[in-house]
């Protein structure tokens, strides 16, 4: 069986690889989405991509997910630090949830340090740009096919 | 003349009955809802019922019941402790509001100790289950029609 | 068979209806004590009233409550913000425990805002002057009587 | 060449004029954006008006302004103390922005004393009521068209 | 007619005189009292002397005070940094209320800076010793008799 | 009847256009304050100025605003952080008062996010360089005339 | 000589053995006394119980310590976090003092990790259950008879 | 011999009188001053009296005091709650020193509770308004002339 | 050419497999040094393993690293949360450094959410066990061999 | 059998005897270590001694506690108040462990009131001197042997 | 060319000698500023020496500093943790300074610890009483004229 | 006679001139310790240097010094601001001690800003550079020698 996973974006990276490159790099948001799913595809995994400004809709994407997925990888950007209802979402969704930040947090503004999202999340991926969504895709295949793990 | 109030619930709560039990019991929001509109037609109250993950669509049905409503009885969930948008709202409505909490927040994480809805609040319900919510139609029955006080 | 509880008021409240009314309302503890014993008897329950402006004194009462009675109804007033004996007696007695506040702590002062009574607590309501307790009663009943609720 | 701006007002300022006029006047939203329209026509500045109560679709509204405009005007109201996600969206769109406040938000609640928004502002104006806005479209007109400037 | 007015002193005071010298003087409470007594009848005033290490008598005096004494002085010692129960009581007395501090509380430990009591409090007198008092028996004399004042 | 204002500004603002270019721009004080006289006249208003590195000065020149002046404009600079003397000042003066600040202090170190004086402020212009000082003439102008305003 | 000590227990700790054993453990406060006294007698020791719920009557009874007895052993439980009258009345007493705590308060709450009484303390027993009030028998015999120690 | 003392006020207490009569009565400073001295004269005091906005200049007369005064009564106002500087003169000048505020203090904003001077007082009255000052030339002649206290 | 990077491991991660294994895992050390050195041999890295106790050692290893190796990859266990001193060593090897801890640090006990490594890491993966050490090193190759990246 | 244990004192405890007797007595750490010896054998219990400055030392000898000792009594010194790695240690070896103080530190510099050492401690001896050894001797013999505790 | 250095001294510093010489030595301040005259001309630095109770007077110096100096070293006393207008007027000098402090502030008040002129200085000497300023006068020679040094 | 100090560097230091020499400065350390050495020759001193990454070799080398050397000169570096076992090494060494700091360290990251070892320091002398240590050693020379001193 083919495990289906959410790949899920937050706000405003949609603009990636226009806006502030030296913090986010230059790789826009489908480029990185169509890695994702060559990765996926390459593991037995199919990548769904979603992508919202809205804390509401990113809520909605999880609760969705409960049903048509077997993980959650989540970007949440901004809400990572101030969402409380995305962090319910996660915990509410039984799913394995894996948390990618495209930079560094840790060394950026202070309030950037914290992440309610990190309550909920199985692993997390911090500071390695676009190549951490594809190892966020490398260990959600091992998660959920552990006999694939060496 | 029958008041009508609005009974608005925040995010996840349309995950009610399949979501963390353990906290927040096993019935339903649908559940829920026809039994506070069965409790509100004995007492001479029309109940609408909203429901929305979105920050900006709780306010959204706020505004609209300074129109429309005479009362709001609001589970803010995770939206209590971050949201001031919702406060100012309530504030703007001029209306009674009675904010309801299925479990007993100041048991849960330190962040969820600090609602800012409880600043536009007449009156808090916190920590009775599905039931708390029938002892707030009670009194914003009570409220609206103080003569039935006795 | 017939449950008890203890309704316990703490300091001050002694002088309802004689003191700062914007904030506590015109109504007699007397009076809200015979409410409280009415509705009791309505719902077969006996309503044991103790007030207390010791701290001591309410602890005992606590104590000799888990004798005694099926549920405590608490009004710490004071000392919410400051009794951590009074949470250990609620803690140690093993029953179950409703807070109840006359006016909105949230909208008062700060030091007014956490209630360490709130730990013990199953549930809390606060923010609806007198007709709180009454609410509480209710409340106690379909804990005690689970049946009852509908 | 006419340069166009966004003037973006976030949650409840819709109510304007009908809220809580002690604090943020009697005008409605309508009339102060005709005024700003109007003030920006005599300023050579085209001025595109939204409101939403939401965060994402502000996160939205920033984002295409990016393409569309030459500088934003925002009052984000509640948002301003709690949205990361419009500060990014702010900072990602490289225009120059001006932060607006109705009222004096440094003479009122603590938790409106700090704004998110003003790192991402090339000034603010604050505490002038609708007065304010023209304020902005004449600082932003001096922005865009320094040669104006005496 | 003669005024009467409430010295009532907290806890550990009966002690004075042999304890901790130092901070609190050769004294003892007893001599106080005299003294206060003394200078009362001289200003045409009965004081109405009390001590009790209980913070629950002491609320009990306060809420006496209101029907029989005009103003009350109070030294709450350790209690005016824990007991809001104490100012409640006193908010709720309607009396002017004068706290008296044989020591200089603000060279002592940073826990002693704070004092709840003076929340309630028209005058407060701080760090003179004995003297303290007769100083606060002067000035409720010149509160209640305005027109004594030069 | 032409209206006098005050334009007062703190410690280190005689130095500008000499000091720290990046931060506080290019313009000396001289040319500031012509060019507020310059506005002011145009709008019939007589504009004052004065400048010290004293706070005790700035709490004097403030104290004869009284008498002298129908409106304060004023820059306190650093002292904007630490003055409560100047702060009570302006709550004394009754005059209207609105704070310039030419750099956006918000982008700047935290001590300097704080203002006391924003307390005693009917509006605040901040981040527009010299040009906020023209702003905040035209918005007096409004405040002192307000049947100019349109 | 024989010396005499007081050990004195706050409040709830009349519950043990009947409250909460998996913190507190099984034995009652009877049987624990009577252990204490035992040892005592082994020691040279008349050791005096106390135990109340109410704040005042443990510092009555630190006060009478002072003329009657040459040492005190307190489990202050609960009021260890809030009573600051009873470290004065310890620092008062000028008796050597130990603190007891059966469980390990580091262990628990937050609020539980600070005691005001260890300003009063000589020494500190914590976490040992029923045997840390021989510890500190032992431990007080050995301070007021130094001889004895090897 | 008679001693002489300094009556220092500092920064906005010259416009006492006129300057919001709520919070700190209707009486100039003149008229206080003449008060304070004649009292001391009844007393056998020569009270010296001075004002000033200015820190540095408060400084300065506290220096020359140490020369020239057997005591001083200062009313730091502002400078209470920011002035280190006053603190170490006062600390320097090895004489008694009594510190007065027309109002109560910790009923005002939280930034007026913390007074640095206090830490160089002797004693401190507080709240009693213009009569605060006759209270504490009272109490300076009885330190300085101690047989005279009764 | 091959690169070599160094493995390093902090306190107490030479007992893993032994201790808590419900928060570490049940894989040992030597293990996991062995799978890092075969994955690293497929992807031509070598990869030098060093574990200790002592933060001076850590510091030690570092140092050296600077010479010997292309990058670091290290588990600092509980110094993540208290070392300054690597993290100066870290900053001063010029040298990628990816941060591994086998937990999730943010659902643990609050004094290990922050970590003052990450202020030198490029990138941080945190709650994959020991599956985490493998990702570091593949993203380790990645940096070192960029033209090997997808 | 004999039990084995491991008493361990950490950095600066060598200097015992010689290093400011005021605060940590004037006994020797080899005459303490002989008298723990001695006592230990009286009560059936072997007492290895270990000491050292490092911290990294000391995480060593706790970890090979675990195979050879059946409990640890351990006084941290300046590492309580600094070491995770060692509380990490001590967690980790699932022994039953004691922490001695010879000072009580809660009369000493703030930040040495807190012990991560103590979230580890079954129990804690603070104050008593080189007797506090004694007592922990006894008590770790107590929770070896329970048979023996009457 | 001789360089030439301003030697500032801040509030209550023209008093040494004669305050406090347990914190601040025995020294006058003449003697002091001839020591500094003399070596400094030993050095081929001309020292001019300035003290004002006053900040304003202080930043009047430092402003004047750019001028004529080369250098400037400051006690800023009291300031150096009220004065954000020094630190200022430091930083706008775009000179080399040097802070001094008699005594170590970092084992005084709290309050006394942060300095907010370290923010401008290049070095700064705390603790060698009269010395430091002699140190700071051979490190400001060192600085002005780099080949000097060895 | 002569007397002999002790140079001791924390960790990192063994690399300077190749480390961030930005901020630390291009000299190696065992430059800098020549030239200490030089210096103390000149002035009859005997200067001993030794560098350690460990923090437990650091308080052996203070243990050590107790024994063979007449001062301290320390630069703890990281160490500073962890390490309360250095503290506690320097405070039981009976010696003078001046700390060195190379950097401003109150320029640089908030958590550099507070050191432990200051609450032992004699003097610091912080943000020379390399300069600082001869700063030191001349001023340790005028301490042990205090003749010397002009």
């Amino acid at each position: 069986m083919t495990h289906k996973i959410l790949l899920l974006n937050g706000p405003n990276l949609n603009m990636l690889g226009t806006r502030q490159p030296e913090i986010y790099g230059r790789e826009t948001l489908a480029h990185i989405e169509q890695s994702c799913q060559a990765r996926g595809q390459a593991l037995g995994l199919t990548v769904d991509c979603r992508q919202s400004n809205s804390e509401g809709v990113l809520v909605d994407h999880i609760q969705e997910a409960r049903q048509n997925h077997q993980g959650i990888i989540i970007n949440p950007a901004a809400y990572s630090h101030t969402s409380i209802a995305i962090l319910d979402a996660l915990l509410a969704s039984d799913l394995p949830v894996i948390e990618v930040h495209l930079s560094n947090i840790h060394k950026r503004d202070a309030f950037r340090h914290h992440s309610y999202v990190s309550k909920a999340a199985s692993g997390i991926v911090c500071g390695f740009g676009a190549r951490g969504y594809l190892m966020a895709i490398d260990a959600m295949a091992d998660i959920l096919q552990p006999q694939r793990e060496a």
